[in-house]
């Protein structure tokens, strides 16, 4: 596997009991992965204290929430949460993929 | 305009005199924005200190270096340019869209 490229379509998966993660790459400052939901899957509103993320819609469609804003999104759209903002999905419309990225990196899960 | 929300498509921007940068969105901790080439354009080999990078490859085609690692990538294919590690388009080989994010952001132009 390569050590700095990698194919979105390889990495995908999804979970019916779940939204599903997957990481692709971590540093130090920054984290990259995926979101994938199957339709009717759901992402609770939170917020990351110092932390900013921003999603990129890749394929499907979803109801998203950042701040006071709730659109529905599709691909090819940039969804901003910065520090302290709470954001999350509603509602994934169809099944969605979505690229996530965070900075700083979350700590390892305990 | 939404302070959230913004679609790629709109904010793309090609210049045939040089590869074209556009900021989505700034915080702290985290830029995102887009790097936008015509064919035979590229952007030089080079490394940022302490900043994680990544590309996602939107649209188009481009050859591309990270470390040793030199791929033709096309779209849905991540990139990660961890800090310090030399990176560069030698070309994109078609019109191109890539997604760029990096943390932290560097600081303003002077």
């Amino acid at each position: 596997m390569s050590e700095f490229f990698r194919s979105v379509a390889a990495e995908v998966v999804f979970d019916p009991a779940r939204a599903a993660k997957v990481d692709l790459f971590r540093g130090r400052a920054l984290l990259v992965g995926l979101n994938c939901f199957e339709r009717g899957q759901s992402q609770k509103i939170h917020s990351h204290a110092g932390a900013d993320k921003f999603y990129l819609l890749i394929e499907g469609k979803a109801r998203m929430t950042v701040g006071d804003e709730t659109r529905d999104v599709e691909a090819g759209t940039v969804v901003w949460a910065p520090a302290h903002v709470p954001h999350g999905i509603v509602e994934a419309l169809e099944r969605t993929v979505m690229l996530v990225s965070i900075a700083p990196p979350p700590g390892p899960k305990t």
